[in-house]
């Protein structure tokens, strides 16, 4: 089984993400299930507006479509901005937008029989919102959603340290909810791989 | 099987409501699966406000939560107001909250092995907004979200006619949100009534 | 001049309110400015559900109008459950939607010419979220949102103490929000006292 | 005085846009009163994502920030994706965002004394929740938000005509969204102009 962690920090990969460092700990727990771990740092790659499954002229969103094709499991990390998941967040959520009509040899929706994670981090407000946010979206499209298939880490109201920083993941809440999304993403995929939803009526 | 749909219409039940109208639409279908359905008009009860599951003093939301607990599909219906879910659904959430400490047999939440769905109906703007954070806290609290598990009808922007009165059931596209949505509802639940999740880990 | 906050904590007066602490800081500063300031408990008040500006048979809503029209500043105060502001704060926008098409003596909303501002506390999250809801409606009723009319505190992620607790107030950035919060009500409540938005076009 | 339109729509300007006839429809009332109006389309600008007033390299961010800081009154339109606005829309108020510790000679924020508004165009779904992350992320930078300053239209629930199409103008509710919108920016930001919110305090 393969799992894709799709990073939707505003920074490119030279520098240090909060986000990948939680992300990186519910991988970590995959992975000890043999479920095979890959994080893309979406700000790497040049993936245009639009609502299209491919514009084409070095769109690629096609590469990382190809991703989640392969993945079982679909984690959404988000930075927060006035309280909100990333822009970049959103411009992967139009481009799953612009894919969701693509089909698999049974006509059914490629998101189907996925399910899907989000991982948030900001330095103090906001976590539930983008999650909502990303939850919804995701659902929308065709994935499953576990039971509380969230982990976030957010300090004091006002600025401040950054997850890393702050060492948050020594914060017993975010750590708990690593071990739970970890596991329910994991259980609810098997369940799938011998119980589709078939591809009738959707 | 059960399903339990709550109506968190402003309006008691003496008073037509256009969300009991959409919802029993799905109720049709899980019926045809010999899916036992029961709405609730939330007006109707006395549930007062707070973080409990039981406020004493007359609080029926002792009631409703009997129900949900002996229910496998739950589905919130909320009219809009502002573009927003109801305050009674808000109310609703609030009080699913208060109660998702308690605990079955094995330890395990309450709300696990169950799934969720959203209605909404409106004169025009806000179904999305209003199903992400249904959707989201139903997913928080221990649901499981199957794929597509939202249906609406909306007018025109501005005032205008209602589900019922615009008959809004020949929308193709509602029409086609609500077999979808009761298509998986009924698929996920069955799927957990033979796989259920673990009471490790969460 | 009046200013008006309106307490959308769950909790009765019997209890202490951490959102009303803070509203209290707001309001302190208003009266070194000679404001004269009233709080209202939302939850003593018998607010049926609706949209109207007066549901009959013992609705107290009337009466919280009347503060609302005798105020040139109106404060919503919430807590925060699940991420989002209270069933009540939803309860309160719902009347004052219901009472958007009251009128003055020369046809304009009610609402014209009176400025907003939200005060927020919580353990943890969704302070931006909330507040975002309550500037939204408040303005689109007819208040005018001054600049930064928000103040918020909360801790990190996770259960924690709550403001009064964990002495909130001496949060710089906090105390620096309630400090542009009241010079800038202040400052817009007056200047329309003097150059009000004509009737016309509203 | 001048009007600067931010349209976020994530078409480049050879494609039509239906978010640009309805904030044309706000700049024509505008115009009638002297006041100067400039629309741009974000999409044919080079917007690096990030939280800073210039990325350097090529950004075109502080071309846009300069029109910005010229005009009194800012209306940002977008079109609506999955129930929100645009993904290039969050780009901009992310931009804004990293620009708001920009001070003029006074030491006030650049977006002090400037007032805000908001064009959302849709198929069917989203106005009020795109407009009420617009409105609050414009006045939590130090926009000032004048009455009901939000216009939009939306067609019925699925896929339909757009706003150029479906002949929106026609709505008799969108039409009176736009004389108010227009009514009010013009009446706050003209008082604005000799009454300006003092440095002191924000």
């Amino acid at each position: 089984m393969k799992a894709l962690f799709l990073n939707c920090s505003l920074k490119k990969s030279e520098e240090v993400s909060n986000t990948q460092a939680l992300m990186d700990e519910v991988a970590k727990i995959l992975q000890t299930h043999h479920v095979e771990c890959e994080s893309v740092r979406i700000a790497d790659y040049h993936i245009p507006y639009g609502i299209t499954d491919d514009a084409g002229d070095g769109d690629q969103w096609p590469e990382i479509l190809t991703k989640i094709r392969n993945a079982t499991i679909v984690v959404i990390g988000t930075p927060l901005w006035i309280g909100e998941k990333s822009s970049i967040a959103k411009n992967v959520l139009e481009r799953i937008n612009g894919s969701a009509n693509l089909t698999d040899e049974n006509g059914q929706s490629i998101f189907y029989n996925k399910v899907g994670g989000v991982v948030v981090t900001g330095n103090e407000d906001g976590a539930k919102n983008a999650a909502a946010s990303i939850v919804f979206s995701l659902n929308y499209m065709g994935f499953t959603m576990p039971p509380e298939p969230v982990a976030y880490w957010l300090g004091e109201a006002g600025p401040g340290p950054s997850f890393i920083e702050a060492e948050g993941i020594k914060s017993e809440f975010t750590a708990g909810q690593v071990k739970t999304m970890a596991a329910n993403l994991l259980h609810v995929a098997t369940i799938f791989s011998t119980n589709p939803i078939p591809p009738e009526e959707n």
